[in-house]
């Protein structure tokens, strides 16, 4: 195999997924080192090393590759390339594109994960190929990526679709970002392994959550009780619902979306975690002929199975670049200019 | 005066302001029906006499005109120039640009009223000149208008910023729409004014409050008799600031806008309308390292003493049609091509 090629990379808390793909898309070869990323002075040599062997897998080298995209869990600079935090990655003020283009002689553009994903989304025409669309992820944290008239919408300061501490309910739990009631408080996959557990030391009964130990429940746990009839997790599971359909209701309702994608750990539960959401939603739909119109039954669908929303969306940022469509140019921080011959 | 001229209009329930400018936007005159527009069939003819008197107070007629904007409270298709639904004007369906084409002979454009007054906002470059911000109004309706990177923000429906039917409260009254806890439902004018009979019906104790007839009852007499200190209208004007302070940081939160504006009716109480709502966002900003970055101190401001944000909206729409920026041009609804000599 040889160049160009753009290489797209979805860094996540507990793994690194790399897919190597031409510029127009076109899938050539996929690799995940299934570790965490670990401390952030050694994650871009981490990153680099994965990069390489999922080059040298499918035959390459790094001198094929004209652009790599990153996808990262946290607050981006994408003209830097700098990110600011990744709570769940336990970064603060990385250069990780400075770090990468050090390290591999290449151009590279960092962004939101969420973001990416919506733009692989778009440039994928999941969503019955709409330019107005909104992908929500529900994972360790809850964060989307909007689209807005076929453009990714970042924002003044790059933070648009910080869903994940809107406020849901005033009364709520109090979350990881200071504030209370905070949408991810409430629905996050740790969110919702702590409300399982906390029920349980409330005195509430579950005997099959009860059955695992505290410290290892996870909100696969809940939702796999959920299935089984377990009273406890379906009524977790059915406020989740609800929830993310307030979450859904209110991208509409903003942003005028045509249609909300949900991906994330969280969603990998499937039709338990889907119904709860489309029940809340048709609840709304009755209730207000202004919801009815807005949200009608597709304004949401899952992921299509199999689809890797992260690492696609980083290839599709890698491609926006390559295509200078969007400011970055195919520069290295430093400054020098990479051509692939 | 001769022309080309460019006329706003902003229709509202109890009047039509008619603002006379010049294709820069510069005022030349203006002139206010204080009367509602009345039944639909009748609105062209009523909108169209108070462009016609302002004129000629201006020493101009309809000859010299290059564009008429009109900006309505209610959900309008902005290239056709159909308002779907006015819920406050009482209107239906009703093709307004092709009625006030016929009746006047010139080119309008027709545009929600909050959007029309995001965009003049942002023409006037206030809010600190921001390019992404937006102006909510809180009036007979709640309803945001948004400008993203310096352009208006429609969405993929022309409904884009229907905030007033967020849910802010799940367990709220229910909102004229049918769903529960929207925002509108608790902090327009007329809601406002209905949680002071409902309080005092339900034996809460107001000597000020009382002493108004139920049924002419207002917003502005709450926010009076909570600058005078009465412990009812206090209660209500500060759970008001509160969700509108949870509008705001929800307006940042999904946009990223750096600024919101606010006005309509309500806003007219002053430092009894924003005091609260600061008070709110300070808690917020304490509470969390986050709203403390993304809700800066003068993240929200007033209406400029003075600025009908409606109206000058209304120019702004005319103007930028007139530019041709918009894919609106200068035609007639029937197609035919007007030029101003």
């Amino acid at each position: 195999m040889s160049g160009p090629l753009v290489v797209g990379v979805d860094v996540g808390g507990t793994k690194i997924a790399v897919l190597i793909a031409t510029p127009d898309g076109a899938i050539l070869g996929q690799s995940v080192r299934a570790s965490s990323v670990g401390a952030q002075d050694e994650a871009a040599e981490a990153i680099a090393s994965t990069i390489e062997s999922a080059l040298a897998e499918a035959g390459a080298s790094v001198d094929d590759v004209a652009i790599i995209g990153v996808g990262v869990p946290g607050r981006v600079d994408p003209v830097a390339g700098h990110v600011s935090i990744a709570v769940n990655l336990g970064w603060t003020d990385l250069d990780l594109r400075a770090a990468l283009e050090a390290r591999l002689g290449r151009p590279c553009v960092i962004e939101n994960d969420a973001r990416a994903a919506a733009l692989g989304l778009h440039h994928r025409r999941v969503a019955g190929g709409a330019d107005d669309i909104a992908y929500l992820a529900v994972g360790t944290g809850i964060a989307a990526g909007v689209i807005l008239g076929g453009r990714l919408h970042r924002g003044s300061r790059g933070l648009a679709g910080e869903i994940g501490h809107a406020i849901a309910d005033a009364a709520g739990p109090v979350c990881t970002c200071g504030q209370r009631g905070c949408l991810e408080a409430l629905v996050s996959g740790p969110s919702i392994a702590r409300r399982a557990t906390l029920a349980l030391a409330n005195g509430n009964r579950s005997s099959r959550l009860a059955a695992i130990p505290a410290d290892r429940l996870t909100a696969r746990d809940v939702y796999e009780a959920a299935d089984a009839g377990d009273p406890l997790a379906v009524q977790i599971v059915e406020d989740v619902g609800r929830r993310l359909a307030w979450a859904i209701h209110l991208l509409v309702m903003t942003y005028d979306v045509e249609r909300v994608v949900l991906g994330g750990g969280v969603s990998h539960a499937g039709d338990t975690f889907m119904a709860p959401i489309q029940r809340e939603l048709d609840r709304l739909r009755a209730a207000s002929p202004i919801a009815g119109e807005l949200l009608p039954r597709n304004v949401v669908e899952p992921l299509p199975v199999g689809a890797d929303a992260g690492v696609l969306g980083a290839v599709a940022i890698a491609q926006q670049a390559l295509q200078r469509d969007d400011g970055f140019g195919v520069r290295l921080a430093s400054g020098e200019e990479v051509r692939h011959a």
